[in-house]
């Protein structure tokens, strides 16, 4: 049985089971080769036609002089060749039957003179075949879920619950790795490039229904229908968190989205504006975009603005607390029975104020378990946020001391590890308040991948932490006005 | 001869020939024991004499009964012990003759109550014997070039030249493995706890004269001496540049400054003066705080604000042009002759314009050497911004296709690397203009790595980028207006 998800015009874009690919070779520095080795290096599990007007195979495979010889109607084609070439080549495929088509190749609208004209015969020989394509001028489409990679670099990361649709395509092919070190990645990227044909709503559209999605981020640099934008956003933010960056904001940046796809970017207030009617949560940075789609994919949407903050130091607690404050977002005190049950877990150089500080944590578990459980069932608070840091080399230097092997310190280490970061998981969940860790350690650190591992996240700064819990807040608001 | 360095009071708190270790034992979770293995791990080359009530000897070394029976009168005291201890022992370490302690000991003023006496009483104890002490409520000192660290966590990094006066210890100590992904490090950095006697001017005065320290970056919860702090400040920052972070600003930071030192901090537009004041460059955040310190310690002051952008992607040009727009720099049309150079250089899908965007840059060589030469020569213009992103998978694979094995692909890969970066860090020199790389890649790349280590600072996005940036067209400002 066919799901709706799976008739969504745009479906057959991002889970192709055959390919048509012209513009690949043998020539290794070639684009066109070089993105049909995304394909292949991802393991794409569908058949492959490369077209090629000489080599009789290109990359190992099979090559065929033209579209129509091809032995069957495949679902998709991909275009990456010369502007010149290109509407002739959609114009072939669509006489084959083709109906759906990437169109990497750029030279059309975004550099002005004739490319005008040719993008619009694109356009042309596209309603003429009944086809839906994406670009020109894009990098394509990521789907890590169905093994399918036709950007430039190759996939280097995990299917993830993060849909995209950039105005920008090499954004999208360059944080593979990115996204890879906070354990998170991509359910469905999708570059728009000048969007002659499939645009940003449809990308909502289809990351809406698309069931790996869990939260949808867009790299905007102009919005082209603006009204049908706003009400499809809308609707979805409803259910599904929509983030949105958007570079054209001062003038310079204006300047810069005009040459790079030849949008006409707005006025910075205009689109906060367009962003607050579709319940749309702005990031101010491209780094922002994925941290807010992080903690919206994987933590609980809080009740209210109140938070708890947890250290063993002062100075990053201080900063998660100013920071905290300046995003809005108040430090209850505590109630009576929380102080109770405080007492015994802190030592007297710490503070059981909000921030809570323990100045030296002489357990773990007391910081990743006890400590937390206390603070997560606090009736006055809503979120809480939980600086880590582990002095790695001390804690094996310490049970080396106490006797233990190099091999087993470690063994034991990893253990504890284990047990803290799924206790820690287990608690948050239970008490459906979201939690967020901040370090300026990574994931190289055992405990801070543990946790990030438990589905935690654990943001690289205070004031990173501070932003992503008021994203959280936001959208919290978002759905509570749309009435999800 | 001893230069005017070594004569400053603080001179053997940083750099002691000897030391007298109060409070660690054999006991490995203790927090003394700790420290003292702090310093032996980054093989202190003086002599250190733990004192200890019982035991013969500690980590391996010969232990005291007390510090009257030492066989010569130590540089420097540490002390790392119950509070209602340390007057008592901090007295008796001065009728020894010691000169200089750093007392780690917490419980004083910044918890109250009797706290409040027992911090008077040791400043008492100090003025008596002539004394110059660091803390209460401190993590002492970390001086990677004499091989000193006192500091809680074992030193993971490498000398370098951020010079660093912290009102949070833990900040400092915790930083060491976060500043060397960026192949930078301490020069010096001092926890100064509750200054009851060294404060932050004093360390001002010590990071000014410090040979090692390129840039002084100050964690501030509240200013003691503030006409002094002013003066001082002012005076060093026409030679040498001060970043400083103020964690107070909003009314929760007040709070947890409060609860962590006992700080009366001020409102935030009270601190804007004091910074401008001072000649200081204020950072919104610790991530900021150390990118400021990071590119004023490795780059050339700018001349203006007049930035170019060259990137290959569109989505982190422009929204690096957003950011540089937002900070109040200026992204400049080109000069005819630098425009007639730079043609041959760019694809004709790509961008002239300023972000300069190649699309898709074919040759590494042309990316990181031509192009960069063409804009820094531009007149009308005084730094850059380079993205960098290398699609290593893409690379390799291109290159074993090519008929390389793996084992030469790397080594020419790295061979590349070396070159371009060497090649691109002596272009920068000779122009005199500051260029930052941005990337969302980081050291695990070779090229970033090699880059990183050529001196040239890549900022982990086009955000912070611009940023630091401006805080280098904001020095150059300050300078001028001092007089420097």
């Amino acid at each position: 049985m066919t799901s709706p998800y799976e008739t969504i015009p745009l479906y057959p874009l991002a889970n192709p089971r055959s390919i048509a690919f012209f513009g690949a070779s043998n020539r290794y520095t070639a684009m066109g080769t070089n993105q049909l080795n995304s394909i292949l290096a991802l393991g794409f599990e569908g058949a492959i036609y490369p077209i090629h007007p000489s080599e009789s195979t290109v990359l190992g495979m099979q090559a065929y002089q033209d579209v129509q010889a091809l032995p069957e109607v495949p679902d998709l084609a991909v275009l990456v060749m010369p502007t010149r070439l290109v509407a002739e080549t959609l114009a072939a495929c669509g006489r084959k039957g083709i109906r759906h088509a990437i169109v990497v190749s750029g030279g059309f609208k975004e550099v002005g003179g004739d490319g005008v004209q040719m993008e619009a015969d694109l356009v042309a020989v596209a309603r003429r075949h009944g086809m839906r394509f994406i670009g020109p001028n894009c990098l394509g489409v990521v789907n890590p879920h169905h093994r399918f990679n036709v950007t430039f670099a190759n996939f280097e990361g995990r299917p993830g619950f993060i849909g995209m649709a950039s105005q920008s395509g090499s954004l999208l092919t360059q944080m593979f790795r990115y996204l890879e070190q906070f354990q998170i990645g991509f359910s469905t990227g999708i570059s728009v490039g000048n969007e002659a044909d499939v645009d940003l709503v449809d990308c909502l559209e289809y990351l809406a229904a698309c069931p790996h999605t869990r939260v949808i981020t867009l790299y905007i640099e102009t919005i082209r229908r603006g009204r049908r934008f706003i009400d499809t956003a809308r609707r979805i933010a409803a259910r599904k968190p929509i983030v949105a960056f958007y570079a054209g904001g001062s003038e310079a940046g204006r300047r810069a989205a005009f040459s790079h796809t030849g949008a006409m970017a707005g006025p910075d207030r205009l689109y906060d504006g367009v962003f607050a009617q579709s319940g749309i949560v702005r990031a101010d940075s491209l780094t922002e975009l994925f941290d807010f789609a992080w903690v919206l994919g994987q933590c609980a949407i809080p009740q209210g603005n109140r938070v708890i903050v947890q250290t063993h130091s002062g100075g990053p607690g201080a900063a998660a607390a100013d920071a905290c404050s300046r995003n809005g977002l108040s430090l209850p005190p505590f109630a009576p029975e929380t102080l109770a049950k405080l007492r015994p877990l802190i030592p007297h150089t710490g503070s059981m104020n909000n921030p809570v500080d323990l100045t030296f944590s002489r357990d773990p578990m007391e910081y990743f378990r006890s400590i937390p459980e206390v603070l997560l069932q606090e009736p006055g608070a809503d979120s809480m946020l939980l600086y880590c840091f582990t002095p790695r080399k001390n804690v094996m230097r310490i049970m080396q001391a106490e006797g233990l092997s190099e091999e087993e310190a470690l063994q034991l280490a990893a253990q504890m590890a284990e047990e803290h970061s799924r206790k820690l998981a287990d608690l948050v969940r239970q008490c459906g308040k979201p939690l967020l860790g901040f370090s300026y350690q990574n994931a190289e650190e055992l405990i801070i991948r543990k946790i990030l591992e438990s589905g935690i996240p654990i943001l690289p700064s205070p004031e990173r932490a501070a932003r992503a819990l008021w994203a959280l807040v936001h959208y919290g608001r978002i759905q509570a006005k749309l009435g999800a």
